[in-house]
């Protein structure tokens, strides 16, 4: 019986349906109401049926802003004239200090050291102290709870939060306000704050709605605390809003009730996902936030036909990176293609290969001359060649030119 | 006295507000209302309150769908019987295959060789015979009237055409209804479809309303039109959208009198424009749907304290292209760095600078020796290399450290 089984999830889970409709209250009209829109050009390619929420669009451009505002909101005057105190590198820096500095509660946020001036800028910009310590985010994270001690601040944690989760469970509320009939919720998972908050809404409004979350494979940290496994949580990932090592305890809880499965997503698999959305869907996505349809992609099995939602959970990337991921993507889609051409070391030859390449319609884009190699003869050297192609048809064509013309290629 | 002025107008010109009003009744549903949004961020930057038009959300990516749209639903049955035709490797070629394959409307859309596979694929896709001809758009643009004729097809101008002008206005009348008392609106300008209907749409609405065009440098075709002028159209552009050699015949009456003044911009205003409406809205433009960002930055005096909008036309652009504007763009901020040190040539040296680099917190993206300088001895070498930095402080000190450690930097 659906109705008395929730009746007992919202009595013992630590975050209600209740809390999260009180969130909602509290910050609406301080926080946008992000659009939940269809996108017919991704669901065709997922093979069901795909709604997105642009949490990207709010004003910090991540989710974040929701549960920061809502716990910032349940402060009493003495703890609003004490002060709060955050660690963070990202998005949950952005949140706090905006809505503290809005509010006129002093925020102090510490960050570790390196992190870019833009965003130490940013985040003074919004009337925040900044404090630069520690080499990583541990170490950044223990000088933040021992000043919040030091000084008497309030700590506001990134995710373990009553207040925090509920204000995140607002972005469910909208979804399930803006579209019908949802099968599945997909939602990235760090700490777990976002996939908490959502699922307990989602639940409590529609029983029979399944709740997947999503991690990198460089960080399953929830998927450990759930599955019982020990896969390690170390390593490089685009994805680092959600490479957390330590879920929290109330949401822990929290995806061990109400969500259905994790599904692990790799590197390439979220590179392609920030491409697609910006190709596609014209949207700038960090990798956190298009983990979710990473995971669509990754699993048709499980939502072939359904009516799915994912949350674009933050669009806070760096520049350089974006610009590597959209050159990573072209070159597994074949549009650049490197060439290793055998060549006689003699005048002429590269403007005999150049102008070949430009006949078959390709665009080189770098050339390097290597005659050090010496599994060949000291009168050969090897060209290399970074070409620009139509398509991976038209690389092939650019390669056959060239052999047809007597070159090898190697590779 | 403005309404007599403003009836004298509608009598005058080809397009009138009751034919966009009609064409709004036509294409509703079909085409996408697009969100009409403001900016605080880019009000800041800007000195002014700028809302956004969202036409790069689409389906098609542009707002070339509505003037499309609206032709085909023009036509006689006899017409859409013997089927349209249309010459474009763009925008206007996606939104007519796309709106006459859902008519069931054939479609004919000629394209230059050279178009990339995926876009001729694009256009497939949605029902459309696509030609390949001509090596140029003019080639292409001949062919197309030759095979208009000899099939007897109905030609789908891109934009000197009522139907298609009455469709583009479309985007005013959902700007003004979504949005309130704006000062002005940029528009882009290629042929002038979209500025001329948006201007005949929002005059008649407000007749105080300023109408702003925009073109770039490299293609001032509507500006000599109206100026007299006779400045070059020549040269390669990010804004290929707006890079047309011939303004339409009723489209240049439109805006003789409706258009209050045409902003040149340059490429370098484009390429800002567009990273800035990544990096800060979480938007892909193509360069013509940032130029209207880009006036507004250009001439800041126009607009000081007004309520502006801007229609970002459409977000179809080369991924390597973006990614190469982005890369300037952090280049340009000082964020990428181009060191050439002159180093003695011996083992140990490289390892020295790069320890340096390190320690000052860069980051190494690329090096290169170049040995054959002869302006330095020979027992020297210069040492190339691109450095990634936090901010242009940072590169600054990243400089200073290489200095202060006796080595001579050159530029």
């Amino acid at each position: 019986m659906p109705t008395r089984h929730k009746v007992r999830i919202s009595r013992l889970l630590p975050v209600s349906i209740d809390d999260v409709r009180l969130a909602a209250e509290a910050i609406r009209g301080a926080v946008e109401h992000t659009p939940t829109r269809p996108s017919r050009t991704l669901s065709d390619i997922a093979g069901c049926e795909i709604w997105l929420k642009f949490e990207n669009l709010q004003f910090t451009a991540s989710f974040k802003d929701r549960g920061a505002l809502n716990k910032l909101l349940s402060l009493a005057p003495s703890e609003r004239a004490r002060g709060v105190i955050a660690m963070s590198a990202g998005n949950h820096a952005q949140g706090v200090a905006y809505h503290a500095g809005r509010l006129g509660i002093p925020a102090t946020i510490v960050m570790p050291l390196g992190t870019p001036f833009a965003k130490v800028r940013h985040t003074k910009g919004f009337g925040a102290r900044v404090v630069l310590e520690g080499a990583t985010l541990s170490e950044a994270s223990v000088h933040a709870r021992a000043l919040a001690e030091k000084e008497n601040l309030v700590f506001v944690h990134p995710y373990d939060d009553e207040k925090i989760i509920a204000g995140q469970g607002t972005v469910a509320l909208e979804m399930l306000g803006d579209a019908e009939n949802f099968d599945a919720l997909v939602v990235p998972i760090g700490g777990g704050g976002l996939v908490s908050g959502v699922a307990v809404a989602a639940k409590a409004l529609n029983p029979n709605i399944d709740i997947y979350g999503v991690q990198t494979r460089v960080y399953p940290s929830m998927y450990n605390a759930i599955t019982g496994s020990s896969l390690p949580c170390v390593g490089q990932t685009m994805a680092e809003g959600i490479a957390v090592k330590e879920p929290g305890r109330l949401t822990t809880a929290i995806v061990r009730e109400l969500v259905k499965d994790i599904i692990l997503v790799g590197e390439g698999e979220i590179e392609h996902a920030i491409a697609a959305l910006l190709e596609v869907e014209k949207t700038l996505v960090e990798g956190a936030g298009a983990s979710a349809y990473a995971a669509v992609c990754a699993r048709p099995d499980l939502f072939r036909g359904r009516k799915v939602g994912l949350v674009l959970s933050g669009g806070n990337v760096d520049m350089r990176l974006l610009s590597n991921v959209i050159l990573r993507e072209l070159s597994r889609e074949g549009r650049i293609l490197s060439l290793v051409i055998e060549i006689v070391d003699r005048p002429g030859v590269l403007a005999q290969v150049a102008t070949l390449v430009g006949e078959a319609g390709g665009n080189i884009l770098e050339v390097l001359h290597n005659r050090m190699a010496t599994d060949t003869s000291a009168k050969l050297a090897h060209l290399g060649m970074t070409v620009e192609a139509r398509d991976a048809e038209h690389a092939e064509e650019i390669r056959g030119h060239l052999r047809s013309h007597g070159f090898q290629l190697q590779g």
